[in-house]
């Protein structure tokens, strides 16, 4: 089992001392799954306390054992319950710190509470958006992580000409590539950290249900088989001339790549296929202008522009309530990280920053086609880092 | 698509009114995904305001069109941001709450905040309990909604036996039940209420790698493929002679049921045909003792005496650090509802709720054996509603 090396973890740290000594923090306690595994190399029911100076210290509650085997921190200790962290801060000779900062973004309301009553005399502010700046540009150990997502992606779409056929259900369709995916190593889980955002490995979804609007901060969500769990594909049948959208998610030690095809069985209509002109056009724009330095709303709105130009900005990246104002979002252990190529967030690409462009249509009453592959941006510009056909796959 | 009937909705919203009169609170907010779809019927983007008296209302994000469709709620109101919700809320008549509760356990620190900013005079308690609480009691509705999810797990179980051979990885095992099961229907999410939990579809273990412990709420974790979700099947392959212990949830209509078996190639050791008898007589123990007005700490006692006078309590239920002080757990819209058998949880078990009892043993350096079956609390006693051989299943 790959462990995240020492040096991972000790640069980490080091990045997030440094922002909080910016922000004048005295340390920040971090205990979501993610952020966790982020800076200490484990999900063992932990929390981890981090002071602006000196080592980190992992709080333990379950499992220990598994903790020290997975997390090259040196300091580990016990807890049985929260009101234990300022006896074992104390031991390791952080007293009294004021401001401590928080997942805000993230952390149940009495979780705080109980952090609140054990650290009475602490103030804590939120550093979600801190850490989500931190996670965003990848080292090559990430990215090889990545690029491990994306094989095995490649290959469900390799098989994927074989298994889909007419007739079936968009969920046997589904449950065939997450079956796959999983014997081919993957993770099992496919996190996102948007409140009551639940993302599923796989959507797959043929003619007008992909044209459904959806809750779920994506251009196309799919109808799924319950309100319960309002996305994904459902008991819907693939048709021929109708283009099949397969998005898949895939996660490997953690991280997280995502990649969209269009498949068809027959011949779609011109405008489907004029339509995906765009998305491939999109997608060269977005390659040719992309680098450090450039901002993403930016991109956003050249992207915007060109599918105006083209006739099809009113079913760019959805339609009506359903349309998103985002083209890419960051790749990482989650599938919402940071950067969004999108309206409102100007922020510049950096290097060593991952994303998935996913220029998508939808056509209401009709379906949808997209196109989504994952991007590294470089020093000169951005690599794409997923190689599979990019035109519509004929079946 | 199965939707929430209107009597359905109108009795929850009716019970909460009853419960937030009892406790003096004006109003609960709703916006969990989970208490949101039990109390309005639908997942999007919304949040839901129950007044002590009159009718909720539902304010929608996105999507409205599906809101409305999914939703009996008659009152539904489309909200841009969270500043619209005075404004919504006043249009109905419903002005200046002091009290309104909140899911303080699931909801984030930063959208608490964003509540209190926007409804500055109204002091927030907790209704997280008081919600599943009631949600604990199921309808004829819910119970025939669980009995569907169980219908699917026993067809995974009747396939196990063609598809779980030698030499195959638990991951590929999985892969292909998990496969099975959403093709069956299953709605793509197995929700877990608990922070930081996140449960799978599907753990198949094999020999060893079944006891090790896990930071995960169940006396059986796995080790998964990655300290990055530490949980669930892994690389580790199947062998003769070795315990495969294959737990599985399947969720339709957004409920859920939980199933254990133990699968054998060859032959098990004495030790474990013992241990699994002890785990049948547990099942026998509950099932001649539960029924209303008989506590859950109760019947968890009860179970931990038989199986120390038979000489396992040492392995019943986890072995060290892994153990866990439940028996059994409420089944509903997520996995970990109320009640809990466990040796904290005095409560007596009501008509009407239904749970999964799941006596497991771990044998450390050996592996895992369990059996879990899904029940409900009857006038007189408790149902099995899960029919299929209990006895391990030899391949």
């Amino acid at each position: 089992m790959l462990l995240t090396p020492k040096s991972e973890l000790r640069a980490r740290v080091d990045r997030l001392q440094k922002a909080m000594k910016r922000k004048g923090l005295d340390g920040a306690i971090i205990s979501q799954n993610v952020d966790l595994f982020y800076f200490s190399g484990t999900t063992q029911r932990s929390i981890l306390y981090v002071p602006q100076q000196g080592p980190p210290v992992l709080m333990v509650q379950k499992s220990i054992e598994r903790a020290k085997k997975e997390s090259a921190i040196k300091l580990v200790e016990p807890m049985v319950v929260t009101q234990d962290i300022p006896k074992i801060l104390k031991k390791h000779k952080i007293e009294s710190p004021r401001a401590v900062g928080l997942e805000f973004d993230v952390l149940p309301v009495d979780q705080f509470r109980r952090l609140q009553k054990v650290l009475a005399n602490v103030t804590f502010l939120d550093v979600s958006f801190l850490i989500r700046r931190l996670r965003m540009v990848k080292t090559p150990f990430e990215i090889e992580q990545i690029e491990k997502a994306i094989r095995v992606i490649e290959k469900i779409l390799h098989k994927a000409q074989e298994i889909i056929r007419e007739g079936m259900t968009e969920i046997e369709v589904d449950g065939l590539f997450i079956g796959l995916a999983r014997g081919q190593g993957d993770q099992g889980r496919l996190r996102m950290r948007g409140w009551n955002q639940e993302m599923f490995h796989c959507h797959v979804l043929c003619g007008k249900t992909a044209a459904i609007p959806s809750f779920t901060e994506t251009p196309i969500g799919g109808l799924g088989t319950t309100p319960a769990i309002a996305q994904g594909a459902g008991h819907n049948r693939i048709k021929r001339n109708e283009p099949i959208l397969v998005d898949l998610g895939v996660g490997i030690n953690g991280y997280v790549a995502d990649i969209t095809r269009t498949f068809v069985i027959g011949q779609l209509s011109e405008r489907f296929h004029k339509g995906y002109q765009v998305l491939r056009e999109v997608e060269a724009l977005v390659e040719s202008q992309a680098g450090p330095g450039v901002s993403c709303s930016h991109l956003y709105q050249e992207a915007v522009r060109l599918t105006k130009s083209r006739g099809f900005d009113l079913y760019f990246m959805g339609f009506g309530e359903g349309k998103v104002n985002f083209l890419g979002h960051g790749l990482g252990l989650e599938i919402d990280e940071l950067p969004v190529l999108a309206k409102r967030y100007h922020p510049s690409l950096e290097q060593g920053m991952v994303f998935a462009l996913e220029p998508k249509m939808v056509f209401p009453g009709e379906g949808a086609i997209g196109l989504e592959d994952d991007y590294l941006v470089t020093s000169r510009g951005i690599e794409k880092l997923s190689h599979f056909d990019d035109d519509i796959i004929h079946l």
